[in-house]
Parts: C-alpha cells; structure tokens; sequence
C-alpha cells in the first residue's frame, strides 16, 4: 500500500494570497510544514493589523503534523507562528538567530512553553516521523543564520530555497553552500522549490558589502555630521555594518525603535553581533557627544507613520531632533506600496535641512533576494525533475518559470500553484489533484478573523463616502411619527455649511416614512427602505455623493 | 513709482501642495498665470476625487489678469481650469492641441464662452497687458505641442520650462528649439524656472522613437496574437507609434476607454494623428477579424479601477474578452502610488493566460522629462541670474538645486519656494517677502471646498475602526431613560458573531447614561461624553479597536 502513496506539496500562503508563506509537504500519515509567515493589509484591508494564512488544514489534521521547519525569521516567514500555535500543537526548528527572533515574539504572546522550539545548525540533517528527514543548507539573504531545506522524501528529494542569494562576501557567516545543491542535484532532486521575488531583475544581487564599503565613504566623508542610519531591525548585517563604520570614524551609536532594540538585545546575546566595549551608549546620553561623535541607528526606513525615524522627521520624538547637522541614510527600498510615505519622509527632512542619502542617490542598500542569474545557477547545480516557483506575486513566478525554461526544464514539469492547490508527486509523476481550504485571515486588534468581507465593504463605503442617521420615534402600533426625523452625519460634510442641506434631509426623510406608514402601516423594514432609497438619490442629485444612509427607528 | 516696482513670482500650486501646477506672475497692476492644473488626492483624502489649488489670490485680484497661458495639455496643467473660470474670468492663451484638449473640458463641464481661448504658435510672442511679452518656445514632452515661456517684463526675462525633455528625434514635431533658449541666454535671463521631476535620474531621458523601434519588433514577432496596448490617452505621440507599427504589420486599430476616444478624435480633427483611411475600426467590429490583424488601443495602464484594461484583465468588459492569443503592452510606468494597482493588474493578465509586456521586461516606455544632463544644457543655455526649481517634489527640488549648483549658480541665488510664498525681483536681486493665501481645494462630487480636516478625520476613522451607534430616549425634563439603549454597528464587527459583546454594549451604556444622569441631571452633552468614554473603554478593552461611538439621544 505504501507504494502507492503519493507525495502531497500545499502552500497556504505566499502565492496568491497575502497571508505569507507557509508550506505544507504531506506523506501518508505525516506532514511537515515549512515557515510560518505573515503579511500587511491591502489597501483596501481597512483597519486590518496583519494577514495570516488560513490554517484550518492544519487543525484538521493535527495528528499528522510532525513539525515545524523554519528557513529564517523574517516577519513574512515567522510572524504567523503566534496565531498558529494557538490552534496547532507543534515543534518547531530553525537555526538559532531564527529561533531567537521566534522566542521574542511567542514570548511578547505569552504562549511560549518549553520543548517548542528545537535549535538546528546549517548543515545538519534531522529526521521528522518515520518518512522525512530535512537538511539545512546554508544560504545567503538580508538576515542571518538563513537556509535552505532539502527534505528526503519516500519518493525522492524536495529541495526548498526559502529567501537567498549568491552572496561570495557576505557579513558574518559563509557563502550560501552552492556545492551541497550541486550533491543533490547530481544525486537527483524531484522537485525544486526556489525564490521568485527578484525574477524580473535581470544579473546579479550585489554583495552586501558593497554597501558597507559606501558606509565607510560616508561616514568619513561627513566627520561633522550626526549620521542616522534607517533600515530594517532584522538586517543585522546591514547593522553591522553600520556598527563597523562607526568603530571606524570613532563614532558612538545609539538605537532608537522597539523593534531594532528588541533584535539588537538577541543578536548581540547570540553572537550575531560584534562591537567593542563602549561603542554603544543609550539614546538619552547623545547630548553628551558632538554630531561627528554619533550615529544613530533607527527604525523606520519605509517612513511608517509610528516609527522613530518618521517621528524625528515630524518633530515629534522625545529624543532626537534633526537639522542641518544631520545626515540620514536610508538604507532600503521603498516595498511597492510604501513609496508615498517614504517619499513623504525624505521630504520632509530635506525641508529640515537634513542632508537625506537614498538609494536613488547612492548604493546605500542591496536586494537580499537573488536575480535572473543566480536563480538559473540554483536551477543548473539541482537539476530538478520538476519545478515550482515561490515566493513571489504571480507575475515573479511567470518570470520565473521562463527562466526555468531557458534552462531545459520543460513547461509541463513546472508548476505555478494557487495557495490551498494540491500537487501530488510521485517518483515520475506529478500533477495537481485539488484543493483545500485555504486565504487570508485578517487580523485587527485582539481579533483574529472576525473581520470579513461584509465589514470591510463597510468600512470601505463610510471612508470613502461618511455616513448619515436618520433617526425617529414612531406609534408602537399605528402609523404616527413622535418625534424627529432628526439627522447626525459623520465624514459627509462639514455640517455648518450646510444646515439647510441637512433641513431638506430631515423633509425628504420625513416624506418618505410618512410615505411609507401610509401604504404598508409601521413596518420597520418598508420604512427603513424607503427612507433610504429617497435620500440616496435626493443626496446623489444634489452632491453627486453616496453616504451611508442608516435609518434608526425607536417605537414608542 | 514704476522704478521701484518689483516682479513677483507666486506659485500657487505644483511644489508642496497636490493641486498642481499654478504660477502667478505679477508687476504693479498687472499680472499673468502660467497653466492651471489639478493633482490626484493622496491615501489619506478619503473619497476625494480630485484637487486644485486654492485660487482665493486669483479671484481677489481679478482686475489685474492679463490672461492664463498654458505649456501643454495634461491634467496636472490644464485639469483645474473648469472649476478656476467659474470664478475668475480671463482669455486662456495656448497651441492648438493643448486648446483642443481644454475645449474638450470646458464643453463637458458646460462653462465654454466664445473668446475664452486664443490660439498661439510655438515662435510667436503675444503681449499681455503693457508689462508682459510672452513668447512661446517649442519643447518636447509625452504630448504633442509642448511649450515653454520667455516672459518679458520690465525688470527682466523669465524662462519657464513647462515640462520638457530634450528629443533630438521626436515623433511629429521638431527637437526643442534649444537654439532659442541659448540666445535668450546670452540677452540675459533675470529667472528660469525648470522641470525638476527627473532630476534624480542621471544622464539623459531616451528618445520616444526607441519605443516605436520596440513596437515594431514585438508586432512582428507576435504576428498571430492580437495586441493590446495600453498608455495615457493624452500620449499622441505614442499612439501615433503603435498605430505605425499597426499599419506595417496589416493591422486594424480598435480604441477602448472614453478618454482615449476623445483624445483621438481631437488629435485626429486637429492633424496631429496620421493613418491610412481604414486603419481605424469600431470595437464592436474586432469579430470579424484573426487576432493577428488586430490592435486594441486603451486607457488603463496604471490600473485604476473602472479603466478600460482593468475592466478586460479582471472579465468584466462588454466587448473585449482576453486569453491566450492575447499580447498586452504596459506602455507606461506606474505613477508613484499606483504601483501595487498595476502590480494586481500585471498578475490578474497572466492568470488568464495573456502574454503581458512592461517596463521591467522591455524598453516599451520612456520618460516624458529631463533627466540631469539635459537639465545641465538648459541651465547651461539660460545662464540665468536667479534660477527656481518647479514640478515635483521637494526631493527633486532640491537635487535639481544641487544640480544648477555644478553649473556655477550659487546657493543663496536658488529659491525652492513653499506654495504660495511671493518672491520678488528687480534687475539685480531676489527675495522672498511674503505669503499669499494657497492650498489644497478638495473635489468630492459636486463639493468644491466643502470637505475639509473634520470631515476626512471622520472618514479616516470610520474607514478604519467602523462606528457604533447608540440610541436612546429620555424623558424631557427628568431622568428616565424610556426607551433603548440600543445598538447598531458598522464597519465593526460581523454581528452576528458578536451578538453577545453587544449585549454588553447595551449594559454598558445603560450603566453610564444611569450614572450620568444621577450625577447632572439630563444634560446631554454629559450623558453623551458618558456613554462615549465608558464604551470606548470598554471597546478597547475587549477587543483592542477604537470604533467611532455616536449616542443619540431622543427627548421624549
């Protein structure tokens, strides 16, 4: 019977759906998953906090589950664990900078029990039940102790990129282990799994230390200057790298932002981090030293509205005012989306006459995923059976796939899945079988998935149009109006400019329950409806307009 | 007297704020307005359509205009001109298409009068009043008849570049007459003001014909499928490629989108479209023809929602249905903001299997500005004295500050102004001496002005947190509550899953209008504060949200 069995691979995120990546990889009676992500809203996600993949799959079959795998402890590939591990019992395994940004974070839940998670090395192999055994290799990528998994399988050799590139001279750590893809490959892999994010982008990624190489030119170049560095609290390379240039030109640093101090305090306490004695002092303490005697390393590169660097730039941090002695470097790319703000931010410290270096302007930050090229050199050393492309929008896994062919692998063997969809392999074969339930879960406030389309549809229509209550007291069971119509509206109009617009309101209003009671008696329903219908279209004639219309009637 | 007079520049709009383009050029008792445009409302003006500049100056100062000239026929130069003529009457001076496109304006907004608008030729020079000599320079630019202005005043010459670039083989038309900006250079220009919206790109922007030779090549590599381009209506010159490359590969022309109907119709009526009698069809006719014989030209390359090509990708348009024999051109780049639209797009095209080209993929676009060496050349031909940075943001502003000062001009002799700040000239110096009234006027429907800080704070925050209404009734001159507290949601939570947290809702309330009324009586403002904080507490509380509250009180 067990030859019989089929090899089941199911993403829940991180393909079409914005809840991030989580993979399913399925034998039998066994399963293991790998990462764990999250993703931010939509626009038009109004008021969510963050998306997570809709996990009912693995509730559902809980008794399978043997594990956990991590591939690095980006929020798109951990950040989901919290709410996951509430409804699914598990271990879970990752490299120790991972696993100590996991701790963080279940730690800040409140849900971390002990024997959850288990530390692996890059380079080591671990066996999940009787059918799996997963090996770490090493990679590069914008944060450290990242890998890649190879998962022995019954029918053959899954190998999963997770985030990389082909860094030769990373910070910290070694090349990404392109030899041990090369092993696999001659040993014959069934399926590739690889990093689609920078397809379109045709070469290679630069080293993340051409970066620090401009730091440096930076950093002496602007002896008189405070220097703010902003980029995301988990690259510590990139911190590091800051750290360097600053030991460098005899500079203290401080920190400011939660999260870069939370990550700092880990990495620094694992070894990931390294600077003299005294390099670091608190943020309260800047006063102390001249411009040139200080950087600033800080949250807040995609100009998100709460954070340290935002709040600096709009006078607003309780610690750190910026001017004309100031340079900040920003140290990212704007992620689609976030380019308005970010635009927003630089504007508004040039207006301080802050000295603003961005990477339009200068290398000041690299790509942590692999281009075209290295993606074809991963696709040439594991010489896969068959192919599918992850991490990505669906026009990064289009692009992708044509290089695959580019490289020989022909198009029936390549698979672009849609989250929930059910490839099943086995040793010759593969092809897609089904489907299982799978989306986005949306996250606001304490609530996980209450929030749906009905709610959002909405929030969308009283952002965008406001809102108008009608409300009156009619005859429990005659056709009487007793008090009102009285009008409140809200994100309509600035009311004092138009009372004698909300006076024809309250008359159309009036007429249209009086309507109403007249033909069908009290019905609340009738009324309501025709309430609402003559004011939304007396209100769409005059104002070209759509508010909500909510008609509240009391009985009395 | 007339010696002490100063000039006065005044830019109403296109440097800080979002109405664009704007500028007021003032000597004693006359003055002249260079373009009049509208801008897109930021994320944050919730339900806005558009936005113009605050105008206030204009209509106070009415009997000193001497016209409103304008550069060239986009939106962000010409889109404010049918809300600014309801309030201020001048002749708008312009080239025949930038006219042909206002008219079009005008005549849908029903405020089109005879003598309005005057025709000028790009060479000619008209005289405003008895201060201003305005001479218009031919330019190129993603459209058609693009001009720039040398206006002479009594204390000196001012340049304005309008948006330009530097194409030495452009589609229609001539390369900018650089000629004409070097001889006016050498008589002495008191002032330029130029282009600054490349100015962090480095060298120079690729001639329009590169896109015409990419056309070609793709038509005729993809001779089986139809094509689908899609790029601003109001880019003549582009539409004129595709129609070339149409016309070599036997292909019929189809156009989709209402903008890009009108657009042809007037650039065909006005001679600046050329085809072969038959190229153009109607779209109800492409059944008739293989898919290689086809082209479809269409509005919706930045993905906006109602567009023509969103309309198609997502299988909601009437008469265009797409599939695998399908090619669809991006022929544009997406605006700042618009890039996770187009991005969502891109994808929902390749879901249905059509083949889809775009900037990242192929040189099927170029820029319609100056990047920094042609900004050089023009600064290097006007060797102005004082020299202003205008259209684009801050940012650009000040890169294309530094940028003049590798030509030689010095800082102090550069002003980046704020929007509505006055700078005043003679023949030997410059300074700013004021603030005029300026801003953002705020389009919603039929509402010009009437949505202001209140009303989007409402819309913000019933768009992201929904709204709880609470109603009741009191008797009139006691302290009874008589009907309710009842509740009703939007935006919230799903009720039906909520039912219970309602039901606290109402306790809560009824608990808070009790104690308020024990406390002060029936005063409603008080019982109203009441409920307000006690379940915004509560809210929070419970689910960690901040839904606006609204209590409605009804006096029985």
């Amino acid at each position: 019977m067990a030859k019989k069995e089929k090899l089941k691979i199911i993403p829940l995120g991180g393909l079409d759906e914005i809840g991030k990546n989580l993979t399913v990889i399925e034998y039998a009676d066994e399963m293991i998953v790998i990462d764990c992500g999250m993703g931010f809203p939509d626009d038009d996600m109004l008021g969510i906090d963050i998306v997570i993949p809709d996990t009912s799959y693995l509730v559902k079959n809980q008794e399978k589950l043997r594990g956990i795998v991590l591939t690095h402890g980006h929020e798109d590939h951990i950040g989901a664990l919290p709410y996951v591990l509430r409804n699914v019992k598990s271990t879970v395994y990752g490299t120790k900078l991972t696993l100590g940004l996991v701790e963080l974070k279940l730690k800040e839940h409140g849900i971390l029990s002990e024997n959850t998670l288990k530390c692996v090395k890059a380079g080591s192999i671990i066996k999940l039940g009787r059918h799996f055994k997963v090996e770490f290799i090493r990679t590069n990528h914008s944060i450290a102790d990242s890998v890649a998994l190879a998962i022995k399988t019954p029918v053959g050799t899954v190998v999963h990129t997770g985030d990389f590139k082909i860094d030769p001279t990373p910070i910290g750590g070694e090349m990404i282990d392109l030899g041990r893809f090369g092993e696999l490959g001659k040993r014959g892999v069934l399926l590739l799994m690889s990093d689609s994010t920078n397809a379109e982008r045709r070469g290679f990624t630069m080293s993340e230390r051409t970066v620090g190489e401009k730091f440096d030119e930076i950093f002496k170049n602007n002896h008189q200057k405070r220097i703010i560095v902003a980029t995301f609290s988990s690259n510590i390379h990139r911190i590091q790298q800051v750290i360097n240039a600053a030991v460098k030109t005899k500079r203290r640093v401080a920190v400011s932002g939660r999260s870069m101090l939370n990550v700092l305090e880990v990495s620094k306490e694992l070894g990931y981090i390294h600077m003299p004695e005294g390099t670091l002092i608190e943020l309260d303490e800047i006063g102390r030293y001249r411009p040139g005697q200080l950087v600033i390393i800080t949250t807040g590169s995609q100009g998100e509205p709460m954070s340290a660097l935002t709040r600096m730039a709009f006078s607003d941090h309780k610690k750190v005012e910026l001017g004309k002695d100031d340079l900040v470097i920003l140290s990212s790319n704007p992620i689609p989306g976030n380019e308005k703000p970010v635009s927003r931010l630089i504007n508004e410290l040039l207006r301080k006459d802050v000295n603003v270096i961005y990477e339009s302007l200068a290398e000041v930050h690299v790509s942590g995923h692999a281009c075209s090229e290295e993606l074809k050199i991963i696709l040439g050393l594991t010489k896969p059976k068959f192919f599918m492309p992850v991490h990505g929008e669906h026009r990064h896994l289009v692009c992708h796939e044509k290089i695959a062919e580019t490289m020989g692998i022909s198009k029936k063997n390549i698979f672009i899945n849609e989250t929930g969809s059910v490839l099943e392999l086995d040793s010759k074969s593969a092809s897609v079988t089904g489907q299982v339930q799978s989306g986005n879960v949306l996250v606001d406030g304490y609530g996980v998935g209450d929030v749906g389309n009905i709610v959002l549809r909405d929030r969308k229509h009283l952002g965008e149009d406001g809102i108008i209550i009608v409300f009156f007291g009619i005859t429990r069971n005659g056709g009487t109006i007793l008090s009102g119509p009285d009008v409140v509206s809200r994100g309509f109009v600035y009311v004092k400019e138009s009372d004698d617009l909300m006076e024809q309101v309250k008359a159309c209003a009036a007429d249209a329950i009086n309507n109403a009671i007249n033909k069908n008696g009290a019905d609340h329903n009738t009324i309501k409806n025709n309430v609402r219908n003559r004011l939304s279209d007396f209100l769409y004639e005059k104002t070209k307009r759509k508010p909500m219309i909510l008609p509240v009637i009391m009985e009395l």
